[in-house]
């Protein structure tokens, strides 16, 4: 990674954890430049402003979730299989970034839509294989209940606690596998008519 | 309803819609006073100021949810019926009450973290009795994941939507009891050793 790259990544880091902290709002660029050991000016080096610099943390967080989620489901091999990929590779992402997770879920995205929108699309069209006798409007309905139980975490959950982002993806993909996908498809497969 | 209590809920329910709206930080008296259609001098009457006004509405709104789940609980039959009962009336709740629950959702609670707890506790025994099997760290986590299925809809969900409140209640009780409670419970009842 480039210096400049280097830097800014830093700033980035150091400016969502402020953010998550204090709050958006009450949030100034001198808070922003002390934290991250910049001098105001050296910081202006790198951002316009606190707005944009929200923005960048949201795009650089999203596109990375995406790149990497793509990922994580290009390597399972069947539709149950590509949704527990999804679900674990989220949870463990996001307890690693606690405090960009709380900037994304608080504060409206700017610019960044297109790239959420791609999110919810891949999770979706995960859905559609996964559990394909239920409405459209039912399973874009679940997406946002498994968003759910996913994004809330950051009110409750401590990484370095009892449960591991590992186990907690687990738990997740239970309920909802389980729930969801597994009333349909694994009912049919092993007694017929459930449910 | 005493005069008193109805201009004070009026008030409560104006200041949850601005700060909703507008971010708890970014409002001031003056922007509460002007949506409920009161002086300022009338508002402070009924509120010292815009931090006990949030203590207020998350109180009142703690306090109501609190007694309502008491309620449909004590009306079901069994374990599972109970968690049922539970998760449509605070899903039913919220749909009616979008504002406050942004509100409840995205600032500390002050003073109100006893009966938030009472709330949580309710709901891990249910949880201890629908899922015996369980264990302790395993339940309590599911309890969260539980309401972030439920509390996240403030960010997507439009109870005049397609999907009616008590329509998304079942979603959620059938994600959640067939993944986490039915996973056990019924699997054992119907055929042996299943998960």
């Amino acid at each position: 990674m480039r210096p400049y790259d280097e830097r800014l990544d830093h700033l980035l880091a150091q400016a969502a954890r402020v953010f998550a902290e204090k709050g958006y709002h009450s949030t100034t660029m001198r808070d922003l430049a002390a934290a991250s050991g910049m001098s105001l000016a050296g910081m202006y080096y790198y951002t316009p402003g606190k707005e944009e610099l929200l923005a960048l943390i949201q795009e650089r967080c999203f596109t990375r979730v995406l790149a990497g989620a793509q990922q994580a489901v290009a390597a399972a091999n069947d539709p149950a299989e590509r949704l527990q990929a999804f679900i674990r590779h989220h949870v463990t992402f996001f307890a690693q970034h606690m405090a960009e997770m709380k900037v994304l879920s608080h504060e409206p995205a700017r610019g960044v839509a297109a790239i959420k929108r791609r999110y919810v699309d891949l999770l979706e069209k995960l859905l559609k294989d996964a559990a394909r006798d239920e409405t459209a409007v039912d399973r874009s309905a679940a997406a946002y209940v498994l968003f759910g139980m996913m994004n809330w975490i950051y009110n409750w959950y401590d990484p370095a606690g009892e449960i591991d982002p590992r186990r907690l993806a687990d738990l997740i993909t239970r309920i909802f596998l389980g729930g969801f996908v597994g009333a349909h498809s694994e009912a049919r497969a092993t007694h017929g008519n459930d449910d």
